[in-house]
């Protein structure tokens, strides 16, 4: 393609950026449920560690982040030639469509799902195949990633946007069935009851890929991770640039991995609240997916008890009047009804909770 | 191809990953001159830059990088939009291949160069084109661009590994005759005594790249930039991950960025000793580049006057042994009775002029 005097590649024909969440200019006045970050700030411990690494800025980092490399492995039972570290788990999954996937071999995926692949499949010049789900519940058909053509396929579970998870049975039957790599996008799963990762001992071709961003409350310092078949890893790791982590992400990512127990506080404050802005939305008589993750999937309905695209964007646009910013994909049948709200702080909820009230008695009086 | 069960992308038969030089495990017993490091720390500023960020690392970063694009617009009286910041400079350069390379859109660059243009290639399935040097001084012919029939162009300046610097007259004529986009890899030109900065008024097909990790000895942050037409920014920044640069390592190359006392300081440092190791070697009557960076490029003699690959290697042995580690590009021709010798602190450069010192003198006896 010509664009000025220039010629682009033409791989990137079908690609357009991928579109973030929000991100406000002036935090603070504003309740940010939009991009699923966690509310409480990262462990304390990543102080000392990120001010003992800056005298040694000068120096490039460890290319294979070593040390969180070999924690990583400890925390799952694995060796650390299964584990690969990542500037956010995007780089994996970046890693994954340049490594596996060309114009010839597809990528394959549910829709709708996380719109980053179809962004990096974009980038590749790959043919992308969308898989629709089964039902609204977001059920999946093992058969149908089997025979679907793709060399690679993602999955997300818990799956976002609605939050569902897939059983380890079921993830099992996907990657039995399929024959192509399946990559199980785990960005949410420390925040659900079961996670696939013992899948590894009997999968060849499975990866796994989880993320700093939510669980360690570290979204500002772009650390993730694959696990998977160490063949699988020394091939994505001949791919990946070579510092790709820089040496306050690597000390503070092991800072924070290490903090077991305000990990384990900071989780359970957030399923607490997702638990209770679930049984809300129950007392609303609204659907709402059964989360896994630090965010729930949820169709509002409006005092004359009806959903659509309509109300849904009402009330996203009510919400961000009175500056609490959800999220909102008009683009897919299957989501244009619903938002999709982070779990925030008790105090955030409750702001949301008394808003979401407002709202349905406004309506109901306009 | 087919590695084990899974196939991966044809793309990649012609790839092997970047090897970079050698991370000591035990620093402090060893003077590290082989990654073109600034012996110096970062600016002292950075630390309370980056502890003010740690709270808010629970959120996304700044996904073009807003205050430190602006501010290095400003420093290069640029508009914002002429500006696209990088995880390293290293991810501006894989921007430019992903978006102006392909199977069919080749690569030119001269050899020997910076070694990682040609895993990019590698990557991205594309050609590259390698152009050789007129002459041992490193000269190119502006001419041998323009018919070489690539669409995307690295001409590092100053070139690494010889250090030598093209005027902005010759880099005028090459992107005059090019049709494709000259990327102006300018990792060192902070060193030099000009750049190529000011082609960017005259020219819609030229793109400079820079780094912080050499001249603000924060090569552990992986923080670079590009500059480059309107245009041609919009296009990579489509291509570019959304959330590239971390929070800490937008705040700390903010903070580095605006110590302009300090950066001077230590590039006064820097090229001072640059200077007085040049004369040494003049003195030894050893053959180096003149050189616009922070290394030198020698070509060392025997005792009995003898140079080669041989001499070369039999240096690099030596200094290794004694705990200083240079680079040795054993691989072309151009290169292999050379070493290539990051400038260090004024007592590191004399140790390592004492041990080249004791070198000569126990080959003599030898």
């Amino acid at each position: 393609m010509r664009v000025g005097s220039l010629q682009t590649s033409n791989r990137l024909r079908c690609h357009s950026a991928y579109l973030p969440g929000e991100q406000p200019k002036t935090q603070g006045s504003v309740i940010k449920l939009n991009t699923n970050e966690n509310p409480y700030p990262p462990s304390s411990t990543l102080t000392d560690a990120i001010l003992s690494e800056i005298p040694n800025l000068n120096l490039y980092p460890s290319p294979p982040s070593v040390a969180l490399r070999e924690e990583i492995a400890q925390l799952h039972a694995l060796d650390p030639n299964q584990v690969i570290i990542g500037n956010g788990s995007d780089d994996i999954l970046n890693l994954c469509v340049r490594t596996y996937a060309d114009e010839k071999l597809k990528i394959g995926m549910f829709e709708p799902s996380y719109s980053l692949y179809e962004v990096l499949a974009g980038v590749q010049g790959s043919e992308l195949i969308r898989i629709p789900f089964s039902d609204d519940q977001f059920s999946i058909e093992p058969e149908k990633v089997a025979t679907c053509g793709a060399n690679l396929f993602f999955l997300t579970s818990p799956h976002a946007p609605s939050g569902r998870l897939y059983s380890r049975k079921q993830l099992s039957l996907v990657a039995q069935k399929f024959s192509g790599l399946l990559v199980i996008d785990e960005a949410y799963a420390d925040f659900a009851s079961e996670n696939a990762v013992s899948l590894l001992s009997d999968f060849d071709n499975v990866l796994i890929t989880r993320t700093f961003s939510k669980s360690y409350s570290l979204a500002g310092l772009r650390v993730g991770y694959g696990l998977g078949p160490a063949r699988v890893i020394s091939e994505l790791d001949k791919v990946r640039e070579v510092y790709n982590l820089d040496r306050l992400a690597q000390a503070g990512a092991l800072a924070a991995l290490r903090d077991r127990k305000y990990f384990q506080e900071c989780l359970e404050k957030v399923i607490e609240q997702r638990n209770l802005v679930a049984s809300q939305f129950d007392d609303f008589g609204w659907l709402h997916i059964t989360s896994s993750a630090n965010f729930i999937f949820v169709q509002p309905k409006s005092s004359e008890e009806k959903v659509g695209p309509e109300v849904a964007l009402s009330l996203f646009e009510y919400l961000a009047e009175n500056n609490i910013l959800v999220r909102y994909f008009p683009k897919h049948p299957q989501t244009s009804s619903f938002l999709r709200i982070s779990i925030g702080k008790p105090s955030e909820m409750s702001i949301l909770i008394n808003s979401i009230k407002s709202w349905r008695q406004e309506k109901q009086q306009g």
